[in-house]
C-alpha cells in the first residue's frame, strides 16, 4: 500500500499531508469530487457513510454523517467549498458539529506524476496551534490511512477495463 | 481616538487584532452584522461601498464591493459565515477576488467592558505565513483605521438620546 506522508511542524497550525495514488489525475479527482464516489471511501472502515450535501462550487456547503452501527453514535461534518473547485485548487472549510464554529481551511492539489499516477497534496489550517495538536492527536491518521486504502481500491475499479 | 492593537507574530499565519469602542456590546454587533450599518463604516475612507449580499447565518454568503471613485476600479471580496453567528463568535471565510481560492478564516469577538464600553478581538488564519505578510505588507493597517474610526462616529450617533 503507498506510504502517507504527514506534516503537523510543532508552533505552526497547518497539517500537511502527500499521498500517491495509482491512477490518472482525472480519476482521482472524480473520486474526492463526485458524492455517489466519494461515499465509497471516505471516512474510517467501521462507519456507514451519508452525504447529506455535497454541491461542488464556489460557496456551495456539503455535509456528511459518519454513522457507528454499533453505537447507534452520529457524527456529522459540514463545509462550504470556496474558489473555483478544480485538481489545481480544492478549497473547503471543515467543521465537525460537535465543536461547532470550530473550523479548518483545506486545500487539496491533485499533481500529475505521469504514467497513469498521482500526488495528492493536501494542506490543512488551523484557528490554533492547539486546535491543530487536537486533531492530530484525536486519530485522525488511522481514519485517513483507512479512508485513503479503500479509495486505491475504488480507483483501481474505475481504471479497470470492463470485462 | 482609540488605540488598534496589531500582532502579526514571526512565523505564524495569524494576525490579531484588538480594538475599544465606547459603546455597548449589544450596539457594537448590530454595528458587524447588520449590513446597513456595516456598509457605513467598513473599509478605507476613499472608497465607496456597496453590500451586494450580507446574510448572517451558519453556511450564508456575504458579498461587497468597494469602489474607486477617481479610477473606477472595484475591489470585490466575498465569503461565508460559519457557525451560529452571535458576538460570542462570529466566524467567517475572506477572499479578495483579485486572488481567488486565496481564502482567510477571520473570527470576532465581542467582548463587554462594562459601563458601556465594548473591545473587539479578532482572530485571522491565513493559509500560508507568506499570504499573512503580503496582507500585513498591504496596507491593510490604515484601512482598518480608517474604518473604525467612521465606526467610531457611527456608534456614537447609534447610542446618543434622539434630541
Amino acid at each position: 500500500m503507498a506510504t502517507t506522508n504527514t506534516t503537523a511542524t510543532d508552533g505552526v497550525p497547518f497539517i500537511d499531508i502527500t499521498r500517491e495514488f495509482d491512477a490518472p489525475r482525472e480519476i482521482v479527482w472524480r473520486a474526492w469530487s463526485e458524492p455517489e464516489l466519494v461515499k465509497q471511501w471516505l471516512g474510517p472502515n467501521r462507519y456507514e457513510m451519508v452525504i447529506e450535501e455535497y454541491d461542488v462550487r464556489d460557496g456551495g456547503r456539503y455535509r456528511y454523517v459518519h454513522k457507528d452501527p454499533d453505537s447507534g453514535n452520529e457524527y456529522g461534518f459540514h463545509g462550504v467549498f470556496h474558489g473555483t473547485p478544480s485538481p489545481d485548487s480544492f478549497v473547503q472549510t471543515f467543521e465537525f458539529e460537535g465543536a461547532p464554529g470550530h473550523v479548518s481551511l483545506e486545500k487539496l492539489v491533485l499533481e500529475d506524476l505521469g504514467g497513469g499516477r498521482t500526488r495528492a497534496v493536501m494542506h490543512s489550517v488551523y484557528q490554533s496551534v492547539e486546535a491543530r495538536d487536537a486533531m492530530v492527536a484525536s486519530g485522525m491518521e488511522t481514519g485517513l490511512n483507512e479512508g485513503f486504502a479503500r479509495l486505491d481500491t475504488l480507483l483501481e475499479s474505475l481504471t479497470s477495463p470492463v470485462h
